[in-house]
């Protein structure tokens, strides 16, 4: 598929990426898990509506580029199931009392979202035996046991989807790659309010991070992985 | 200042970052370190040249752009250190025969860098009393005793420096605000080898992460604290 | 008052610890905040009953010296509240379907725990605005983001309450140390099942790691702090 | 082997932690990996001899039960090798002048450790490609990446020799029993300066984070392995 940075990424820089030697494919390890970051109904909404629509629900709220990704997501989460591989759910945690702090400062809008918003998204929502993971702040690691999950699972990649490209799934990608998993971020499945921080994320995260591939790829691969 | 981004990133996403209520300013606390990240030889050359010919003697330069950075870094080092604020190196450890996994795999030509490179820019170089940071990951925080600095020194504020802006710069940054520090960018003091990452990674940490203004309005905020 | 661990630890071990130059205090700061750690009916049971009684209805109760040590928190707690200082409760998630690996085969017992267990004990039971914090591991910081919270209200100190003494406060005690965090434990303020772990832990931290002490000189220490 | 704590953990006690369901053994699982923890002269002094003449030489000395330890550390390392088995070795930091903190506090001896003492004790001294990781806390984990290492080794398990018991053996056998990782510690194979704290904490250690055995039935396990 086109690259989503084609045309936002000069030509030049990605000739000086080249040079540097960067964006080298990391590969699919024997053992991926699925992380399906933040698919609630706050970043999507309870409908299919434009961004314009959709931020008068949720402020937080993606739009149609949401629901897009959440049709790319449910054959990959069903090939995923189907394998019996882990699925891993990384979601925001509804804001109590005591949850100030700097979060709070930069986006106020965060902390007054409405119940229904961390709702998890039906058509891929988790089910009886698929870890979840409440958590406070942007990485999907960060103040979580999601590591000792993935140790005590036998994970050694990791598939990112949900949102947003260049918030949660950006800083979880960042920490996977520091412990050393192997990143895969399947494009469609990835999604974000800004379509050039949502391509310049993805440049960046194939550059120095992850392997970034159209989702086709992604389940091509998770199809030709030998059983345990 | 203009914004870097101005040209990047369209205004119908800053709108739509505006109605979303995203980047409202953090401010600064009463005691904020500096941190200056890998400033070594390795990222901009032992010359001032421009990327082409610098990468010729270190694939991981960034040419004339980190030069620039060096020269907005020295008068807001020289006023941390007038100061008598905390000054912190966060800096790549040179690679061990050990030293495998996931970077080795993404960017080959990070391995194997001569031992020149790792050296600190003598500009912006470390005195007696400075915390030294050697790191094997991208964040400043990840596999290091950072944190454990900070709150020994009492810092509640955190100023960046260095590169790359879409690299370490970025994950520290990250990690920072989810440690509740108040985060600014000096937008002179960081760099990167490409100008649209660049631009975008502060954009998008003006937006989440961390006040982004020019050196000059950083230092009067520096100037204007109190004496504890 | 008399040292718990005075006839288990033999004299010249003691002197070896002193020839060694262990134990010196270190302290209290500025801005003490106070753990209540596992404070929860599943560790002392509903009612003040022996041990083995006690087990019959919880197997992870400590019975007696368990609501000995609530006995000794009330007061603590109160001061705390009463000086406007945070006060903190992590605390025992419920275990989920997915929560397996090393404690699930370690000590199956703890994976069992009637849904009651999970409840504060009412007499030091957290308020609006404390902060509360669920964990799946020993250490208070270990997957929780205490850190995170612990910066944003600038907190330089910590007095560790709750249980087990060997358990989840000395690796929560052990943590904050590292973390550069004054530690002090009130020795009548943390409770566990065996009297000889409980001594030799409080003999191990108070050579290590944090100032251990009767609640009556640490609420002395609490009064005597200047308001910020 | 007659079990270390016998005599000094009540058997009332061990009843206890019998009736509650601690203490049931983990396994190892099928890639062990070695961590020889501060096998530095500093810890045994360059010559063998009883405690009371080691710390003329080094405070942080504990004489000859460090020494009997690498007697037996050295054909487990032996085995590691012969089985190509990852072996790593966190290692106490030399000082520097910006370490400071709460280590310096309590143990101020710590700071002021002689070069020489920093210099691995040559019969269990690393080779080339094992892993090296200089710390500044107690737990081998905190404060540096080598769970990334863990991860990129694919190991499963982990096998502590070195010391102290009490101190950064414990510390570490707790976080990696938090990772998930599986836990043994040879009992002839760790040492410290009190025989009580010794005992004591792999009391603690057996019946909630670490199967604890023999060396030789952890030389047993190791010898039958199946080949990955």
């Amino acid at each position: 598929m086109a690259l989503p940075w084609g045309g936002i990424v000069g030509q030049d820089e990605i000739d000086a990426y080249d040079a540097a030697g960067f964006g080298r494919p990391q590969g699919m390890g024997k053992r991926p898990a699925l992380l399906i970051i933040d698919v609630q109904y706050r970043t999507v909404g309870t409908r299919r509506e434009p961004f314009w629509e959709a931020i008068k629900e949720f402020k937080t709220a993606c739009g149609e580029v949401g629901w897009q990704a959440v049709d790319h997501i449910r054959p990959l989460l069903g090939l995923f199931r189907e394998k019996g591989l882990p699925v891993l759910y990384p979601y925001v945690a509804p804001k109590e009392s005591f949850d100030v702090g700097r979060l709070a400062e930069k986006v106020p809008a965060l902390m007054t979202v409405a119940a229904k918003g961390y709702e998890f998204v039906p058509e891929v929502a988790p089910v009886e035996g698929d870890v979840l993971l409440p958590k406070k702040h942007p990485s999907a690691f960060f103040g979580t046991p999601l590591v000792s999950y993935l140790i005590d699972l036998g994970v050694d990649s990791l598939v990112f989807t949900g949102c947003t490209t260049s918030g949660c799934v950006r800083g979880s990608v960042v920490d996977a790659f520091a412990y050393n998993f192997r990143c895969t971020v399947p494009i469609e499945c990835v999604y974000d309010r800004s379509r050039t921080s949502h391509a310049v994320n993805l440049f960046d995260m194939a550059a120095k991070y992850a392997d970034v591939k159209s989702v086709a790829e992604v389940m091509a691969q998770i199809r030709a992985l030998q059983p345990a």
